[in-house]
């Protein structure tokens, strides 16, 4: 299908212990050889070869290991060769500008993953999946990823257009056979409850959706509570927490900002509330409107009472402002006092808060373990509030005792779209302003 | 003689398209087993296979490829496991966390390069090529690592240790069998003419060398005239050219620093003349003491005069002050003007500065091909140093005729720092220290 070889760096660029150099194409192969000091014409599949890069006056350029795949079998279904060079930057563009020298074109981003798809190994929910994979920051979004590339995206939607699929055919068969006596003749009738049940499953997978993309980017966290309760403390204390499990791997390093942390599968990012305590001693005036605005974007509240005192007026004000939202209630300073009503009790200032974090593990477990698999791409949840409002478009012309032949104009997009989610249906330019937010190399 | 295996991740830890993580050791195998879905455990050296990483409850984690290479032929000499899955920075930790948690202990910078070494794979003086493999920023760099990696330090150094070797020997055998009668007795003046020829040689590479670490790092170069003479212009001149070449490997990052210029296989480190060019105009009073001192580190000055111009006393004045530098006379501004004396002659305003490049090309060319390999490395250059001393004082006490069995612990101590950039004598303490250096993973 594509005539050209390409070529790219798919290792990060920046000084490594080892870099890779990817080669997709008929002429991969060949290409390698006129740079390798070793025979590789004959190589087999899966196997890996030591040796020398070399210029043309034959001085070694490199020590190497070269893994040769052939088509099929391979990530693009072409032959591939990985050329794994010492990862240095300059030695890295180096061999790959001998690669190109010696006849490959340079690879756009995501074209290795781009030919994957158009040679019909991956839809392309799966070639989006990768990507996701790579940008994964949490557990659950690198399992959403995996279950992505291993196609849960088609599984999932299969049967929505298989359904689809049906209701046209029964169409087309009264439009095209309308003298024929054993076809039933077709009325809105019929359609009705088939397009209900399909919107039941749709409203059903938009419902997890939501789910599956927070918990891909992460839960929207707000601590909030009078000043004095120990909201800090309480920040720090699941900051460190957090650290001992990150640091569980040493040696690499940690690049999360602050206020990011991971309980179980889940994670959270915890929002600056520094607006809610400024005003929360004067809440009851202008205080409550900018709260709000902090709080209507967080997806949990953790809202913290110093337990050692009754609640007063402040609090129950914080306890209304919140009712609305997910929310756990905390009471601290559990080394100055004993619990005397249910809720969490945790010490803060003692990093004593083992029952916050079990109670946390059990609000997200659930939900998470229910059911397989989650959609989390903006491009795919797009197209599926698409098909979503071209059915509910069909189901108002049904109501209105339209004509089904003309319905079938609604449901054919709906299909349509669905099948654009797995780029069974694609626009050419649309795939490539797709592919080309991918990394160089993939 | 390592009992664990080792792991690391040994790309870089940025998002790109894909990661290593490498295992060494005798359970490299076993332990990749344990998180993979598909049997390795009869797997050929040399072969890579295609499968799933799954966590303890078999959920997939990461699509991967796995290349085995069994014990002797590999890096370490060790079996080896690399684990090739998706480049995000959360997927690549994970997996190696589960690495860990499966029985390895993460390895420290440079302790597959160390193994390598101790299992007599490559000696001390190719490990550290490895490591300036990947530092290199230029191509001279990059093949006198490369050199350095086929053991061209070894070939370089081992006469002058088998010498050393034939000096001692004959020594030796003066003082166990000086009653034997076909042993003449041996005098200073029989090592004296052997020792000389020693340092001769000795003198050669350490000559050489200086050249090496140059050319290496690269050529400090500065461009200093007259203000309006075209200093900026030709700098922007010379940075366009490079930015040219370089960018012949189109899409890849280019992250030289303003001033740094390639031209064949050497480096130009453009230094900033802000310094000379505001003193210039008083350049007989405090200027000269100023330009003096930039110009002292700098190896190369380009020097620059207006070619439309009679040169006046100010020109005069820099020629003086560089008449012992290496540097090249160029005369700008031939837009304006034809040439009228021997010199280079440019136009940097027109961009025509080939002249220039030209002469830069031949001024180093020779110089580079003349004779292989070079030393660069500073330990080594500094072993050989301490080993030329030594042999200083034994030629010293030579000359005193002090007897030869005493002059032998000298010898015997230049022959030992010789072997010592080898690794093949050496202290575990200074090899930790020197392996903590590389990088992460190699």
């Amino acid at each position: 299908m594509f005539e050209n070889t390409i070529a790219a760096i798919s290792t990060s660029l920046q000084d490594g212990a080892i870099s890779i150099i990817r080669l997709s194409g008929d002429k991969a192969i060949e290409i390698t050889q006129k740079i390798f000091d070793r025979n590789i014409m004959n190589a087999k599949s899966h196997t890996i070869h030591y040796g020398f890069i070399i210029d043309i006056d034959k001085n070694p350029v490199d020590e190497v290991l070269i893994s040769i795949f052939r088509a099929p079998k391979t990530y693009t279904r072409e032959d591939i060769v990985e050329i794994n060079c010492h990862g240095g930057t300059f030695i890295t563009r180096k061999i790959l500008s001998m690669v190109l020298s010696a006849g490959a074109d340079l690879a756009k981003p995501g074209e290795f993953t781009q030919r994957a798809f158009y040679h019909g190994r991956i839809d392309l929910s799966q070639a989006e999946a990768v990507q996701d994979m790579i940008e994964a920051s949490n557990n659950t979004a690198a399992s959403m990823a995996i279950h992505g590339i291993k196609g849960s995206v088609k599984k999932l939607l299969q049967p929505l257009i298989d359904d689809l699929m049906d209701i046209i055919a029964q169409i087309e068969v009264n439009i095209d056979y309308p003298e024929y006596e054993d076809v039933e003749q077709l009325t809105t009738n019929d359609l009705l409850p088939k397009t209900n049940d399909w919107l039941d499953k749709i409203d059903h997978i938009l419902a997890r959706v939501q789910t599956g993309q927070m918990l891909k980017k992460g839960i929207d966290t707000i601590i909030i509570g009078k000043p004095n309760v120990g909201k800090s403390s309480l920040l720090n204390a699941l900051l460190e927490e957090d650290k001992a499990i990150v640091t569980d791997i040493a040696g690499t390093t940690r690049d999360l900002v602050e206020g990011q942390i991971h309980i179980g599968s889940v994670q959270l990012n915890l929002i600056d509330t520094a607006g809610i305590r400024e005003s929360s001693d004067k809440i009851e005036q202008i205080g409550i409107e900018k709260s709000q605005e902090k709080l209507k974007d967080a997806k949990l509240v953790l809202l913290v009472f110093d337990g050692s005192k009754e609640l007063d007026e402040e609090d129950k004000q914080l306890l209304e402002l919140t009712k609305d939202k997910m929310r756990l209630i905390i009471y601290n300073k559990l080394d100055k006092t004993s619990p005397d009503k249910d809720g969490i009790w945790i010490s803060a200032a003692n990093k004593d808060i083992q029952p916050l974090i079990d109670a946390l593990e059990n609000l997200y477990h659930e939900d998470l373990l229910k059911e397989d698999p989650l959609l989390s791409n903006e491009r795919q949840i797009g197209l599926l509030n698409q098909a979503k409002e071209d059915m509910l478009r069909a189901k108002e012309a049904m109501d209105r005792m339209v004509e089904p032949d003309l319905i079938e104009i609604d449901i054919q997009a709906a299909h349509d779209h669905l099948k654009e989610i797995l780029g069974e249906v694609h626009r050419e330019d649309l795939l490539d302003t797709l592919f080309s937010k991918f990394c160089l190399g993939k």
